[in-house]
């Protein structure tokens, strides 16, 4: 029952075989790793803008262009940088693999203990927003701001749990309405405003400047405005998860990815001056515009609702990439090996059930409060962007393909971009919580490296020379010692009898009760068996079963020579009801538990089927 | 680490030889059994006063001192009764043990379920009821209430799990306080009053009769108060638990149980109306007494402290008491057999960490409100007293002893007013929240029945008759293939190689790898074995490991005739680590799981020691 009620959640188990299928084609592919990159453009002018107005008063407009260019710019740059990196790097892995393999496996640590932690920020950030979102719209609902918020990642992690391809089908829907909304709106506004002119605003809160123009506001507010670059990397580390050709579908994903940024940035930012949309504590720059575009109408609604749900999809991108940068840190060694495993339905399951519970306890520390949580948001994302611009630069440093040296450039000088943004950013908002991160990253590289390191140590004890393998006498003949554990003379203990007996001539049926008279029933039925195998009893009068078998089993394996070895055979029967593990073989399993741990005995399970049916 | 950890919290494993030293002597087992059923006297006198000032005004003063003795004349029944149990069930189990064996199964069922039910409300409304309790004190925790109701509990398991002797010294401290407090208390308050006559009261509420006097309204009153009577049956379940003479010394703790009973709940109420204590929301009636008695003066203070600690003392009856009625219902097969497993401590822990669980769950539902839990708690003593009243009356009737007329007269007597009282209850508190339990009852019972049917049916489907025994080839030769999984060639493979091929020549090793060039590698190590053992080499281009070695195994053994046994081998390196457990084995986890639950495959694992402290 429970195995059928996990199956209607996630869905019933997928043969291996259909692994290829649940691979990304362009469109899906696109909506999967546009709700993150794009939703947070739909902050980005206002997070410039707030950054100008403050000093600038009305003169912002005028400067929010540029620094919007500014962005833009860097846009272009990082674009050819990751799309670059899909061509170098098509097993996917982003700036952790990147930063590895150019910079040594400490950056490549640190690249991706960033890249881990913004993908959870990224889940507890977007549910959390997209919740406030919802809010807005429904402020009765505000009591319920934290079960909302965790309720949804949780639908977020079935949904994940289900597989990918089902999962983007139904992301993919809101992704492209929201993306059709806003091109929508960037039209019909350019050409409403160079037909009549400005609306009146909807907001109407006089500005004034308070200070000058200055280099460093005008970089302050870039770095702010950069959050529209969050979510870029994604494609580059997911390279793997694209239908073949991926690494071609991954490019056009990635340049229609870049392309939908810089229309919906530009044109959001441009609307936000001819609109002269204002950030208000309670009416986002977006809404503004809208409202300025399309008055309050059916567009309007349609323009919030679809901000607010792809809020929420954004969170899928950290399902889908934080599982597969698991996947690949795993596969290197530094994490545990588990997060290279797939589940039933072929997603690393591992991976999306540790994302949503650190995400979702997250959430329940910050109290799903957005405002709290954004400080520790961007310095992962442009300290793995720089590392990766700087990887790239040794690449193609230490590659010889022709026009390397332009190549080089422009990571050069994407790198000393998002580094400068890098160091700004912790200037800014290292006291607001961005310290948590700073503290986390050398902690979790230490960690990881420490699993590699235990790793090799093991690889190493267990390492077989040539000499091992040589000499080992693999003729050996062993007396074998068979010990099997029976509280009576059943089916399944008789067969397991017999399997033993026909290993060894040594078998000792080893019998431990609570009552006198069970002992005397035992020997009893023994009797019957009429075999020269040795039944062992003991009489246990403090009621415990398993500390005088394991006490009798060490007195023999103590005494056993190097010749010999000594087996236990744990006769075991199997139902396949649900409920079955609840109350059977409790003894079995902890025998086994304790004599694996601590003695070098072998222990044999001999499963004994039990007709379900009947049960 | 983790080990560690626990260890510091529930203390170091107690080997086996300990449990005799982990029962209790009789000021031990007093001071744990005493808690609940006193706790409760402390309320008892405040529930009669309530039913009688409401309905009689001052006259129910009058009343007060009859209905008390009508509760003591039950408390000397029950205690003779109890008193007889233990003598004739010296294995302890109380109502359910008596039930069973003289009304039969289902009514045994019926007790066990009813005193489960009342272990959990035991836990859940003592701690709620002491948090308020000290609450009442300091009103600033009232937000935190929940908290603390939940941190109690886990306090109280951590406790608990470091096993029974320990947790009933540091419980007996403030017990024994208490009852040196109400002593005291009872004692000064009669000289008091008999040189001074009544001070002031505490309370001046006019109080006025609304209605006349009936039988009916003392048998309510009756009812309030028999919670004075909770806890009573305590000692009859854990008789196994006291130190030797078990039998006696539980005799001896019951008889000073029930006279501290007698002594404080008579005294009370005796002092209640003395000093005219009134019931009113804020302040209880044992307060106003102690005020009366003392003024507002240090004794005050001791016996409002020590009567809040002993409302949350009151909570480890049940998890001395519970676990206890769980191993006796799963020894007879009614629940899991897990419940008859001591843990590390020697104590029941699974029945220990259930019973935290579900109140923990419950305190949570009802926002530890003692208000909405109290009318769920007493329905379920009442029915187990009945239905161990019952019992032992059939007993006393099948029984030749001298004077068991007059035994079964005293039972039947208290049959049929526990029957009474339990119907009272029913009607008064069956809208109140009581019917959840009248419900959940056959719920139990149900689901204890279909536990003992399956294990019935799986012992009916494992049993081996005259002739299966007689039958069974033990000399019979199998034709054994082993086969071993290996993802290389090192020390832990060659030796498990080595160990199969002692067992036969068929032995089949079988790789599957991800990428060809381990392949190679491995099959380069394996010409230099210079073995005969065939090598199965699987490529698998969709990264998945365990599904092709299961066909593979599959294959085999459906190819396997009645006389070959096909054997798996799993090699398995130990690391003692903490985190041994996240890091290792996954791979042979899940097929060592999936084999033995679908395949009638024997499954063997073979250990290898890795040194730990080079790790």
């Amino acid at each position: 029952m429970l195995e059928k009620f996990v199956d209607v959640l996630i869905g019933k188990p997928l043969p291996n075989e259909q692994t290829s299928h649940e691979k990304y084609n362009i469109l899906f592919g696109l909506a999967i790793m546009a709700s993150d990159a794009i939703s947070s453009v739909a902050y980005a002018a206002e997070e410039i803008l707030v950054v100008l107005i403050g000093v600038l008063g009305l003169a912002a407009y005028n400067w929010l262009g540029w620094v919007s260019l500014m962005i833009i710019g860097l846009l272009f740059i990082l674009t050819i940088s990751y799309v670059q990196i899909i061509r170098a790097y098509p097993q996917g892995g982003g700036a952790y693999i990147v930063a590895k393999e150019n910079l040594g496996i400490r950056p490549g640590l640190v690249a991706a203990s960033a890249l881990l932690i913004d993908y959870i920020l990224t889940v507890a950030v977007s549910a959390s927003a997209g919740v406030a979102a919802i809010i807005s719209a429904f402020p009765a609902l505000e009591i319920h701001k934290i079960s909302l918020v965790v309720g949804l990642i949780i639908i977020l992690t079935i949904l994940n749990l289900r597989g990918v391809s089902e999962s983007s089908k139904i992301f993919s829907i809101p992704t492209y309405l929201f993306i059709l909304g806003m091109i929508t709106m960037i039209i019909y506004g350019f050409i409403k405003y160079s037909i009549y002119g400005a609306t009146a605003p909807m907001i109407n809160t006089p500005i004034k400047a308070t200070g000058a123009l200055s280099i460093f506001l005008i970089l302050r507010a870039f770095s702010s405005g950069c959050s529209a670059l969050t979510g870029l990397e994604a494609v580059s580390n997911a390279v793997p998860n694209f239908k073949k050709p991926s690494q071609k579908n991954a490019k056009i994903v990635m340049i229609l990815l870049s392309s939908l940024i810089l229309f919906i940035f530009g044109g959001t930012s441009l609307l936000a001056r001819f609109y002269h949309a204002i950030p208000t504590k309670n009416v986002t720059v977006l809404s503004q515009i809208a409202f300025g575009v399309f008055g309050r109408n059916f567009m309007y609604y349609f323009i919030q609702i679809t901000t607010s749900i792809i809020l929420i999809m954004a969170c899928n991108t950290a399902f889908t990439g934080f599982p597969m940068l698991m996947y690949v840190v795993a596969r290197d060694g530094f994490a545990p090996r588990q997060f290279t495993m797939k589940g039933k339905r072929l997603s690393f399951s591992i991976g999306i059930e540790v994302l949503s519970l650190i995400a979702g306890v997250l959430v329940l520390i910050f109290k799903a409060d957005v405002h709290s949580l954004i400080p520790l948001y961007s310095v992962g994302v442009f300290l793995s962007f720089t590392l990766a611009q700087t990887g790239m630069v040794l690449h193609w440093k230490s590659s010889t393909e022709t026009g390397w040296k332009k190549r080089a450039l422009i990571n050069g000088i994407g790198a000393i971009v998002t580094i400068i943004t890098t160091l700004i950013i912790i200037y800014e908002k290292a006291l607001a919580g961005a310290w948590i991160v700073i503290a986390l990253i050398p902690i979790l590289v230490i960690i990881m490296a420490s699993i590699k390191r235990h790793y090799n140590k093991v690889a190493e004890q267990l390492r077989a020379s040539k000499e091992d393998i040589s000499n080992i006498e693999l003729g050996k003949k062993f007396t074998h010692i068979c010990i099997i554990p029976i509280a009576s003379l059943n089916k399944a203990t008789l067969n397991a009898l017999q399997y033993a007996r026909s290993i060894t001539p040594d078998v000792i049926a080893l019998n431990v009760s609570i009552d006198k008279t069970s002992i005397e029933k035992l020997k009893t039925k023994w009797a019957e068996l009429n075999t020269d195998i040795l039944l062992v009893t003991k009489y246990s009068p403090y009621r415990q079963i398993i500390t005088p078998l394991l006490k009798y089993i060490e007195i023999i394996s103590n005494a056993a020579s190097e010749n010999e070895k000594v087996t236990i055979i744990l006769p075991q029967f199997i139902t396949h009801k649900w409920w079955g593990n609840f109350l059977h073989n409790h003894t079995g399993f902890l025998l086994r538990e304790n004599l694996l741990r601590n003695k070098n005995i072998v222990v044999s399970t001999y499963p004994y089927h039990l007709n379900d049916e009947e049960l």
